[in-house]
């Protein structure tokens, strides 16, 4: 057996490659993601981004002739191809070869029920977020996923960026000091040019509470933002303040969150995220600042991480150059200077799923947990509170 | 007598330039701004800028051998340096020669009775922001003003940057649509460092309520913001909610502010300012998200906007383009690509200030007024309430 | 059979994905690319990027130990593990699932030999650049593929970018009128710190010319840039100057080249490439000016593309944005602001390449051809000729 | 006397104010300038910037009324407003308030004629670049100047901006080890669009070789170019070849020049001017590459300079920063992060022509000086004679 190499190219020394643990691969199955679904599509490309599974079943629509077509196109096996999750969960446990793992990108609606099944056969899942719809789903499929000691990650995506763990490893190792004050914001613009006519044709499943929970910009983007502001400074909120609403012209789902935070001590944060940003296009970013120095990261410019020490000229550290962390390196598979993307960071979650399944040790993972799902459905819920409250602060 | 060019280059057909109206520069003093003030020197050069005052009188010290020492050391003749601003304002107006304009650039808490005598006697008055120290003395000064008839011009600077101005024409003339969402920021670091024991020497009077106002760092660019906000968008705020606090760790001035603005009908913004943004160097943005576009501006990139129309690629417009409106170009002096900055903004304010002593009409002026002032004191005051009272909304 | 589906999200409407044409994979095999070949691991990626390629068969040793450890190591049989092309020619010819396809990416001293015995028996080939190291080898290797009529795509991966792509059809719909002016250039720094003693350990094989051809740099990179200048621009080079050194401290190879070049008519081109640029990180850029407007492309900010009409704003176009052609967004797998990188580029060739195959009609190609590996080896060995004879003009 | 006394803000300790040295002006009068130049506008804010000049006495135009009219609407005493250099030069010379210093902004080849008669009269002399329009005048007003030991400024403005002079103070001091490449470009795009029939008056005096040398596009920037090369390295070219063109579609001056020089030793520089990069607009910038670290400087951003370590992450330098070096701050009027521009930096020179005046020792001046407008020269000739030769090296 090949041990695990690193790729060696002047100063990259990378853990990131398509060579094989033991020479095998993870046999993963879908639900979700048909053929014009963009998340399907990207759960795929980053479960085969890095060699690390082999995608061998799938549920792509409710009939079965459909979803056969579909699968089939994807190169599966007809006879692995499903109409429900049930069927899938059942026939896929009586196979030598059934599935190790299983990702679901429905509406999180679904999340708890579809997961179910398939934890209690101890089948490994990857799930989309947000974790679930209600605060309820969300407990129960925490409780499931500890008695049943499988691997569960959750696809907070951004948080797998190199750089964006590059600053996380900053402010860990001390060296902006103490936390001040934190910025997220996450200014998109899709909802403003929609008719109220079209509503229903493009928002979908995003305007119905039940499968997308009680705010529909706080699902899509506030549990991100709030994930990526725990994830790279280690703390959570105490209290939240919200002024959450609908501004885009002819509609009535939340599309604007303003945010404020109290965190521990004396600092304090803001979350900004927005449909209703004309022009804006998914400008993802973060600021960290300390007694020491500061961190920021940008999406749309994902692979610089600026970090300013305190009084002294900012640094621009590039992804994989000499100034950067083992563990941000240990995220970059391409050289400084050629740039990585989305993908890149979608499929970290991915390889860093399969080395938990794969190693014996199921601690310390880097990817979303249970818990921070759990965590970010809490967020979610205390700041539609507070909205409803007139911005009344509510407790975390 | 000549008139007032235009000066012609390439595409550039500008208004800015030193030829004298009739041939006639305006006789200016100041108060305040001694040997080591830096926005005293800021007024100055900002009035010579465009050649259209002559600098003949002040008070640069209680010390009157300092105060004629340095006055002297700025070209002006010892018997017109003054010691006191009582005395500087009987003796010019006994002069036939004496100002026709005062400057004013000491600690906000003087404003109103530095000017009153001045006022009283028809000098037209350019002070520092913020207006006052107290919503009583603004609105006094207001009265002043209005009763007297005189020229006020408030010195928010960074309302006449050119771009900014540009931003305000495409909002006006409805290339943005309705107004949806507006941010402004502005980011500074200066605090951060700062021990207890050094603390008096270097924020000086801005520790001192009585004379710089309830809360340092709404003084100092809160009000700058909001008149940003007003001045680009025409619209005032009906409510805020605000969380200002002390985050420096060894300080306890308001050295950090989260305000959250309802504007009319559905409109929403948020205000940041701070001192504790750690590696923070003046970086004032503002962004206004409408129904059909957007725009946003910098000042770290003062001769640039950003314009996005709907669904369509950004403009970056450069100051002085062929892509300007007027109203921008009139207030540029040099061709696109040749960088302008600060100080040209300034002068805008104080040549557009001779502009209206020199024109008989007193009507439209684009510079910052008294009313702007007083509706700067109101917000400080609003947000510093809300924040007292745990974020409630406060009503303008 | 599902019919190839368009992913539809928001404006996005993408053709590339993982669904299959006619539900197959093409098999493929490898020549290069051993455990630490950071090329290697990327033409794998790009490979199964689109889900296109079933990757089957190798060389990634001479030894057939090592080669079949790290051949199953990749998930291989080891029974198609190979030590040498030859070998690997004859035994995948002979199998009725022998490969269709066949990836090289040894140094191209090596390219004509390996590639021969596979055309010969109509397997087609994706080639790394430059295309030989020989002006004779690269003609007979254009002849051999124009022979046998298999499909021939060369790894100029950089022309893949879609907002490179982008650019080459605003200029082919006459959006920037004619074309002035080009500039390219290619900054990177990697020699600059390279030690006499380290040399050999560090450029390998980029020391040996029979291998590499007559210079380092612009092997490396050279050909690369002219390439995209082709590929953007429709123009060839009638005749360049050039100066060719070797800059850094302590070696003797090309490290930097100042290439002047005179284009059809008026308009003229230059072309930078270094490994000298201390601090350069892969900073590949093309600026094109016309009589009506102007492209720049920046590899460091892929997926934005500045277009300037004559005397109006600069456009940021953004990849898969409402502003884009088909042609780009074709090129392109995620919405507007969710960035994508290098392995997109690269693995846009291998799916075209997968469509070249799959496709009845072998013409069109928008991959990079033998006939412009061809021309760019005229332009290595011409600049090389310049350079030596102290920049005199040479014709191409 | 009050002494020149440091501005202290935070960290910003200036010397460049408004305070006079023995509370004294400099009288200074200019020759050229008119209604609509742009030129002379800038002449004039220079010297009145750091309030060290007193404009008493100009030639406007040949028409003494046209003369007394716009300097008296430039605040003049009509007796002061000539219609000819001659003239001005005596009348001035018999007063006892004569000038003593005089500014020239007339096209380049007046310059050696205008400033004679001043010179012999030991009238201190700032002039506009390029020196002259034949290498003969410019070699007889360099000896003038010598003879006579009076302060002779010219004008390359761009070599005064505060960043720029950083980027030379790091190079100075080691911090990016020996040279190895320089770039230089200067991009406009404001011969494009001119139509045959406008060419003569949008062009003017740029047409007439006689009084503005060779080649325009070399005289108006390409010596420039140089001078910022020189200033910031240190180094003089020793040989250059040159490709000089004209490619705007319907002139027949030359606007693109492609210059690659030889430095010393090893090194190797380009320098790219041009009009017909369509949409440039003076988009002037510096690269230079060394050993150590890299530094480059653009003046579409001039606050900042990137410094970028051998291996380290590259450092934005902010103006007046903690991160500069006192020759640089000594060249800065405003706290980090308040943009400086154009007017600033050519102020700088102003005022330190006035310090060369004004101070008893005269040497180690920072401002271009008459040997450096004799190198501009003879490279403007020698890059123009190695075009004219095919692009032949010429020595220097």
């Amino acid at each position: 057996m090949a041990k695990k190499e690193k790729l060696v190219f002047g100063k990259l020394n990378l853990m990131r490659n398509d060579v094989l643990p033991k020479n095998k691969k993870i046999c993963i199955g879908f639900v979700g993601g048909g053929p014009n679904s963009f998340i399907g599509y990207t759960h795929r490309l980053a479960a085969r981004f890095d060699n690390r599974f082999e995608f061998v079943a799938g549920v792509f629509s409710r009939d079965i002739n459909k979803s056969k077509e579909f699968g089939m196109a994807l190169g599966l096996d007809a006879s692995r191809c499903y109409s429900d999750y049930q069927s899938m969960a059942k026939k896929e446990f009586n196979r030598p070869d059934g599935i190790e793992a299983l990702g679901i990108m429905t509406p999180s609606g679904d999340h708890y029920k579809i997961a179910k099944p398939f934890i209690e056969n101890k089948v490994n899942v990857i799930c989309d977020k947000p974790l679930t719809a209600t605060l309820q789903d969300a407990e129960k499929l925490e409780k499931l996923v500890k008695k049943n000691k499988i691997v569960f990650a959750l696809t907070h995506n951004y948080s797998a960026y190199p750089m964006l763990r590059e600053a996380k490893e900053i402010i860990k190792t001390g060296r902006i000091g103490n936390i001040l004050l934190v910025n997220v914001e996450y200014p998109q613009g899709y909802t403003v040019g929609i008719k109220k006519k079209d509503e229903a044709s493009i928002l979908k499943w995003r305007l119905d509470k039940k499968i997308c929970g009680p705010s529909m910009i706080m699902a899509e983007i506030g549990t991100h933002s709030y994930h990526l502001l725990r994830y790279v400074t280690g703390l959570d909120a105490k209290e939240v303040s919200a002024e959450i609403n609908s501004l885009s012209p002819e509609l009535s789902i939340d599309d604007n969150a303003f945010i404020t935070l109290r965190l521990k001590n004396k600092s304090r944060a803001s979350i900004w995220v927005s449909s209703t940003a004309t022009g804006g296009e998914n400008g993802l970013k973060i600021r960290v600042f300390g007694t020491k120095g500061a961190v920021e990261w940008f999406q749309d410019d994902p692979n610089h991480l600026k970090f300013t020490p305190l009084n002294k000229a900012s640094r621009i550290i590039t992804r994989a150059s000499g100034s950067v962390s083992d563990f941000s390196l240990e995220s970059s598979r391409l050289a400084a200077g050629h740039p990585e993307g989305f993908f890149e960071a979608f499929a970290n979650i991915y390889t860093e799923f399969a080395d938990a399944i794969t190693s014996s040790k199921k601690t310390n993972y880097t990817f979303p947990s249970i818990e921070d799902g759990v965590k970010g459905m809490k967020f979610m819920f205390a700041a539609k509170e507070s909205s409803n409250k007139n911005s009344k602060w509510i407790k975390l």
